[in-house]
């Protein structure tokens, strides 16, 4: 792991992009959107994630010069084609209608049918509340968790955004319906260490926290059991009704061809509103809690975000070694 | 436990609701909503929730001449004021008017602030579904939950509500952030009966599936540990940045005068979309999972009420005959 100033990151990624055959503009909002997420320390979805978006583009899933697309509105409801673009590019200028939607009447919402993953979720929730909006959304994924009282992967590891404007940092939850991602529990699974919770069943169906016993039965939990099993078909459906895309059992189940995802904006205008008297008055509340372990107040979400951007703008943006060289090669 | 005819039911409550000083219309709606809601088997949030609802009236939480009122418009964006009215009611007429701006805009959004317990937030999915929307609501509710982190109870169990319409009945989430309420917790507790899977943490901090220990900690668990606290957060600070009204570290703490909450209700026309042929398929995909235990197959979220409200319809709804001869005292 070596530590890159974020000017430089960004720099290279446009750079790299322009290669790719983005456009100035595109190539530039594309890199932006990687190099805030490692530096915001969202590691999965940003670098560590750099290469398989460069593999999707190359396989075809990914089409470089492919811009979302007005089909059909209804006023302040559209319905946008993502016509296989960029998920990223293609989310943020989803999440960029919701949001004048949302000024001329009070709410608005794209819905957004054959696009490509659209890295960190967060990054829209974050991209609304800095417009002053409230922002909600969510994307469908592939079939890789069993629902409850299923054992095969039916459900997609559906992410729900929602965030909301404040002053001194917005609060916004980018929160994936299964407990823990098969990334984490590979890491866990490495490590040997233990999980803090019970991650899924074992080859017994018992539940567990040997995170290499769910790697084998497949077996991962949605947050909640049975509740959040009934939430990711929900989000699932929602989006495929609302957006005329794909559901979950027609993105085909390569990860590296996982493409033709269905994905919900909404964004609410709360210029007007008193929204960070209200969150800080919620945060507060919180933090009145007694803490389980003592010097650890409770957090809410998005805290750890400005603590680890601060951080990493200040020391540089942690970047595997062979992933920054392979970028350098680009 | 006996059971009622549906009819018997329902004339019984409107008459009582009269006594009570309902306007007749409200008196017949308000009844309805009760009525069906023990009628779909949701027995915690109807009959048995009566008495309760009728202490809130009594004690003048409730007012039941009041009438939720527009105080704001930004389009299809619309801010509600309760004025304390009946909770089932200010939230009938929300989602109402949220299907009505949904028709007119594509999407609807009411806020609802100073109201009071909804009883059956599923009531008002299905209320959505009917309607050929789809509906996304939530409340938040007086503070009984500790935030992941923390000892002390800081976050409400806030239902989350998401429904969609479908010609063979929709589908409809109905889904509290805590893994268990304290109703259910009570319930296992008195039969001696071990939790399906941990509800929450014993006296020493450790997960359990005892429920007298978890009603002795008061620590039980949000879903998805710091998943489903930090949703619940989310869930206040949206509708109370939205709404205008009380977070849930405002609102009173004894149940009994657990009023002044706030709500957002949600709808987006799907008249024109294959609601009914997209959820079809993500339902059968979900049931060619081979089941956990032969012969149970996955189920969708709402299917459960299909078949016990046919059933009560024919055999009659099961009340406690406690609640039914109060009822018919009244």
């Amino acid at each position: 792991m070596i530590r890159v100033p974020f000017e430089n990151l960004l720099a290279e990624l446009a750079r790299a992009l322009l290669t790719l055959g983005f456009e100035a503009d595109r190539a530039e909002l594309c890199a932006r959107l990687f190099a805030e997420t490692t530096r915001d320390g969202v590691y999965t979805h940003g670098m560590n994630r750099f290469p398989r978006f460069i593999a999707t583009i190359r396989n075809g899933s990914v089409d470089v010069g492919a811009r979302a697309e007005l089909v059909q509105t209804m006023g302040a409801l559209e319905r946008w084609d993502g016509h296989f673009g960029p998920g990223n590019l293609n989310a943020y200028a989803c999440m960029e209608r919701a949001i004048a939607l949302a000024r001329q009447h009070g709410i608005g919402c794209v819905a957004l049918a054959r696009t490509n993953h659209w890295m960190r979720g967060g990054s829209y929730g974050w991209q609304a509340a800095e417009a002053g909006a409230v922002g909600i959304c969510w994307t469908n994924t592939l079939a890789n968790l069993p629902p409850w009282g299923g054992l095969d992967a039916r459900l997609g590891n559906n992410p729900l955004v929602m965030a909301a404007p404040r002053s001194s940092g917005p609060v916004v939850l980018d929160m994936a319906v299964s407990q823990f991602s098969y990334g984490t529990l590979e890491a866990y699974s490495r490590s040997g260490r233990e999980l803090p919770v019970p991650g899924g069943f074992d080859e017994q169906g018992e539940l567990t926290r040997d995170a290499a016993a769910i790697e084998r039965s497949k077996r991962a939990l949605p947050i909640g059991y049975w509740k959040g099993s009934g939430l990711s078909m929900m989000l699932d459906l929602v989006a495929a009704v609302l957006s005329g895309g794909n559901a979950t059992r027609q993105i085909p189940l390569d990860p590296l061809r996982e493409t033709g995802l269905s994905q919900v904006f909404i964004a609410m205008d709360a210029r007007s509103f008193d929204a960070s008297q209200v969150a800080d008055g919620i945060i507060e509340f919180s933090r009145s809690a007694a803490p389980v372990q003592v010097g650890r107040p409770v957090r809410y979400p998005g805290e750890q975000t400005l603590r680890l951007r601060a951080e990493n703008m200040l020391a540089g943006v942690p970047v595997e070694e062979q992933i920054w060289s392979d970028l350098l090669a680009m």
